[in-house]
């Protein structure tokens, strides 16, 4: 059994990097796949020559944005891996991987970097084509519009899932092929790429939910409100900024949130893996942790499959159900592939307690995506009440929505709680780490529906811009409002999809900390847990704080414009849009430098003073307080936007009455709660997790501060 | 040694049941007190005719609001102690405690109910004859007018602390002396003294805080708005139940809330006590058992001396400081009393160790009180600034208020921490428990500046109302600013105080259930901890939505008799006061049934489901989300508040400025915040942690699920 199934299965005398070598090529799949998808889009027409000026305005200021924040990046990776390098690679803890100074932690974080910077490249490259070519199509017919947003979303998502597997594997088959490490040596440093791709991820997510909304506020404040001109004017120098925003948040720090989270849960799983002992035979351990990466490989295919029956029929404007069709396809494929995996390579004990595990992963991530759009979606109940609660003002709409978003938390956790109780009873820790994996097995097809969303904004924008006739923009339209109704899916997925890769991450930490328990009922780690769960709080008001300035000064350099440029308001010249995105750019880049100190720096301090399992405990009480508040803000936030558009189709007075009003109080609270501090939630509990399995080795049992009292 | 000390100290043959008779006299000592204050209000004048019209219908509104509320409770306690009879005195459980059928259980619950109430009746008496007489002496000097609005205070004060202690040391006393069980025997139906407490608790402080802001919003939001009339008009028919709902929520709803966490440490205190084996001799746990009824005492007597320095000399109007000057000196006569006690009375391995947990847990509670003020009064930045954010729009205000109450969270968190770690080292367990007992040691002087805000308040009301001069008014506000100060304060004091009995009570939890930890990276522990966490943003949900049901149904009357009641408007008839303070009430009553129903539910299921380790995984989630939510909302609500008035004040453009009707979103939105949400999650945390103590023994430890799986 075990080993000896893969054996037989692959029909290889070297079974681990025989199977790295199937696993790698699925990644290799993606990326191909990628630039078929990638290629295709190229094929299009760009449209106007007013189309294209715009487009490569949005598309250089998108560069310029990652120009900056990649450099920045480089600069921090390069201190970050310089670190590794000196704490673990050498010196002081070299015992751990076997051979002295070899930059393996270094060169895997570096690793793990690059992956995610290549996958956000990509992704931005192909979002910021794909925009101008949407617009085009969108004359054309909603049809092929669709085919072209939703082929720059499958791109983004392929290169994010090969990327990653194929990084992990590659790093993987270095170790053991090459340098002969064992699995467990090989895994160590491994955990630094997760590492690499969460520090992107930080930068990324928190920079880019900055960026975006600071031109996004700065944008609306004075174009909408103080000029009265309508929504992506092109006399309003913060528009392009705005265009590039959606392109910055919702491509590049999605992006590299999930990758993070991939790769994270994989490499999680692989570390739980190892410390299995399901039949007594050693090769039970080697097969627990290669699996994840079989399951990965297998959503691979079954996300490319999946892609292809995204198509809406002549005349048909169903976009989201022909969305939703994919993502049922390549569930369900994953699933018969899954039982297959578990059959043939587990242990007969295990393998249907696993294949449930995966199963109940797979299941909650789809139900908390459904749960989402119930509280955010003008379809139901609860969008619709809070719209109504602006008959009464601005103070009962907040009142309203904030209700709103820590009622939307009760199911959502329970769903939680029971796919927890499902996996353990399936497989132990190996078993929620795996439901994990099997939640995120999908992503290809899933980062692909929430990647299109703002290629279809982007698109309205241009359509808007070069004054396309209105029937595009209605279509361009139709494909905004479903990618609406997708990112808040998406956020609500990539909350519940952070909190299994902790959960799995938790598990690898107990094993990595060689601690028997995380004992709550012990002061310091309750001190740990309290303090972890204050920290999403600290940083939910940084970031908010952040892009309160940031907003400011944008909104001052738009004023500053509409004063001194002299025909701007009549739109004899063009505003100065490279100063806007240079203003939300700079800003973005500092802002952020104070929360990512935070994120890093208190895990070492409280493992330092008080201790392995008090860190322990810093990580469960952040996740529990990230997830809840993460969750609630993401939910609120999206219902207040969506209550807005309620009314602005036409309901309780439409737009310029009172409700409105009242709803775009709503929504401008709503903005940094659901596009900056909420999913920057997901990157501070991932960071702490992360940081903590990768540091733990350094820290004594006890911490400094057990020995003085 | 130990109990030798008390035999010496009280040169008493019999030490415990001696003990406990001068423990009793101090209670007893504090209810004289109370009594004496009371007759001191009794002989001030009552001033105008119309004066006391007003009063008559406050008293009477506050009155039928008691009634109403009482006849719930006195239902729920005949239920409540009904089920405690059944499933913990006999049959099921009834070795517990070694007596079959004796309802030593019901009893201690009945009379912690009792005691409970008794307390806020004397509160609320007290404060509804006082605030007229504040009035009237307000005519003389502001010196007078703090006289009785502070003496108003220290009756309830003094009746609450002495309620407590009595209640609890004639409990004891019964069992130990009359009864004949042992120490250990006599405490485990005394917990239901505390849960008797807390049930009071949960009605007075989530009814009484829906009832106080739902007359809140009813009368500003038809009054001041609709109408164009100022505050406190006594053409407005609900301004009388907002006067009432000022005693209902600040007098009663915090009293019983205090009252709880007073007689809920000391309990726990005594739990964990009776596990302490400090060196060797059986009477250390008796010993330990009885440091909290003694450091009660001594808080009683500090009190009341504290209390006689709260006094201001002619022409001064430093209210705030008098009132810091008694908190000093009782907090400073505690701490030596502490210091003499622990060395007269403990062994002297542990003797400084646990005074330096007392220390710590003052300390702790003074700092929290002071960050809340530094967050919430007007005199510093953060208000500065938010008051500021008002320039451009609500938006603005509502991002920055929230941010303040996360950031608010952070400093309080860290002094909670460092306040663990010293009393842990300095006690182990029991030094925990017992710094809560120190926090709470001079409650009945911290409670007296609490209670006297209220009183304060509506003296000035009912000076608007009786038309009497502006001075008197003017004098009326300078102390209901320093009685908004103190009541900020008093919420943040009022959190820490929760989250202290709760670590106390955790630690008894513990001993109870017999389990060894809480070990959160057991899944099942962590679902517990995952729904104990959800569990505040659900029961803040469901109160947020009650309030604004409620004030729903009080506009709409207020409307109405504005509509209806010829003359109305000209003043020429008066409104149906009676008429809004039942509508205030009957939606208070209904409306707190769902929350009630759900915090004595949860830790059952959980309990039942899970296990005895998931359930304390319950109660430390909840903890730690409660506390964090409570104090953020807590400190937005108040800083909300006090921005507005900052503004009313003449800054910023003042009252009628775009800037103030910004601040008045700000204020409405943090009313339910700081009045009704934040402070239930007070009463759920400390009723999940008593629940779970009280019925842990019904619970197998490995719960139902378990054998499932």
């Amino acid at each position: 059994m075990t080993l000896d199934a893969i054996r037989t299965f692959l029909n290889a005398s070297t079974p681990i990097t025989s199977s790295l070598l199937v696993i790698g090529s699925a990644g290799l799949l993606a990326l191909l796949t990628a630039l078929v998808f990638r290629i295709l889009i190229s094929l299009q027409g760009t449209g106007t020559q007013k189309m294209e000026q715009i487009a490569a305005q949005i598309r250089s200021g998108a560069m310029a944005f990652l120009r900056r924040e990649y450099m920045v990046i480089v600069l921090f990776a390069l201190i970050a891996g310089g670190c590794l390098y000196i704490f673990l690679d050498t010196g002081l803890s070299y015992a751990r991987i076997g051979q002295w100074g070899m930059p393996y932690t270094a060169g895997s974080f570096g690793l793990g970097a690059v992956c995610s910077l290549l996958a956000g490249f990509i992704g931005m490259r192909t979002a910021t084509a794909a925009n101008v070519r949407t617009a085009q199509a969108a004359r054309t017919s909603l049809a092929l519009a669709l085919r072209v947003s939703f082929l720059s979303g499958s791109t983004m998502g392929m290169a994010v899932v090969g990327l990653g597997l194929l990084g992990l594997t590659g790093g993987l088959y270095y170790f053991l092929d090459i340098e002969h490490l064992s699995l467990a040596e090989a895994l160590t440093p491994l955990t630094a790429f997760t590492f690499g791709a969460s520090s992107v991820a930080l930068f990324a997510r928190v920079g880019g939910g900055i960026y975006t909304k600071a031109a996004d506020v700065g944008a609306d404040l004075v174009g909408k409100v103080e000029k009265n001109i309508p929504e992506d004017d092109p006399r309003n120098p913060a528009v392009i900024a705005d265009n590039v925003g959606d392109n910055v948040g919702d491509v590049a720090g999605m992006g590299a949130d999930l990758f993070e989270s991939y790769v994270g849960s994989i490499l999680a799983t692989m570390l739980v893996g190892l410390h299995v002992t399901w039949t007594g035979d050693p090769g039970d351990a080697e097969i627990a942790a290669l699996l994840p990466l079989f399951l990965a490989a297998l959503g691979i295919v079954a996300s490319i499959i999946g892609t292809f029956v995204v198509r809406i029929g002549k005349g048909s404007s169903n976009v989201q159900g022909a969305l939703k069709n994919g993502m049922f396809l390549s569930s369900v494929l994953v699933l018969i592939g899954a039982y297959f995996f578990c059959q043939r390579l587990l242990p007969a004990e295990v393998s249907m307690g696993v294949f449930y595990a995966i199963t109940s992963g797979l299941i909650a991530g789809v139900i908390i995506g459904m749960l989402t759009e119930y509280y955010t979606s003008q379809n139901y109940g609860p969008v619709r009440q809070l719209a109504d609660s602006t008959k009464t003002g601005a103070a009962t709409v907040m009142i309203s929505g904030l209700a709103l978003g820590y009622l939307s938390t009760f199911l959502p956790v329970v769903v939680v709680c029971i796919a927890l109780a499902v996996s353990f009873s399936g497989g132990g820790m190996y078993g929620v780490a795996i439901s994990a994996v099997g939640m995120l097995s999908t992503l290809g097809y899933s980062l692909a529906i929430d990647a299109f969303g703002p290629v279809a904004d982007n698109a309205g924008g241009i359509a808007e811009m070069s004054k396309l006739p209105a029937q595009v923009r209605t279509r361009t339209d139709v494909l905004d409002s479903a990618g609406n109704t997708t990112a808040a899916i998406g956020k609500g997925f990539a909350i519940g999809v952070a909190g299994f890769m902790c959960l799995a991450l938790l598990a690898a930490y107990k094993e990595e900390a060689g601690i028997t328990g995380i004992d709550v009922s012990k002061p310091f780690t309750l001190v740990g847990i309290l303090l972890g769960g204050m920290l999403p709080f600290l940083f939910s008001s940084m970031t908010m704080r952040a892009v309160g300035r940031a907003a400011m000064a944008m909104i001052e350099e738009v004023r500053r414009q509409f004063r001194d440029i002299e025909g701007l308001m009549e739109g004899k010249v063009l505003g100065d849009s490279a100063r806007c995105v240079a203003i939300s750019t700079s800003a973005a880049i500092r802002e952020m430098i104070l929360p990512g100190f935070l994120v890093i720096v208190a895990p070492l301090i409280v493992g330092y003073l008080l201790g392995r399992e008090a860190l322990g405990g810093l990580l469960v009480g952040s996740l529990v307080t990230s997830i809840l508040m993460g969750m609630s803000m993401a939910n609120s936030g999206g219902a207040w936007d969506n209550a807005k558009k309620f009314i602005e189709a036409g309901n309780l007075g439409g737009k310029g009455s009172d409700s409105h009003k009242a709803a775009v109080v709503g929504d401008t609270v709503g903005d940094p709660f659901k596009d900056t501090s909420g999913p920057s939630l997901n990157i501070l509990v991932k960071l702490l997790h992360i940081i903590a399995v990768l540091t733990v080795s350094l820290f004594a049992m006890d911490g400094a501060l057990a020995t003085m009292f």
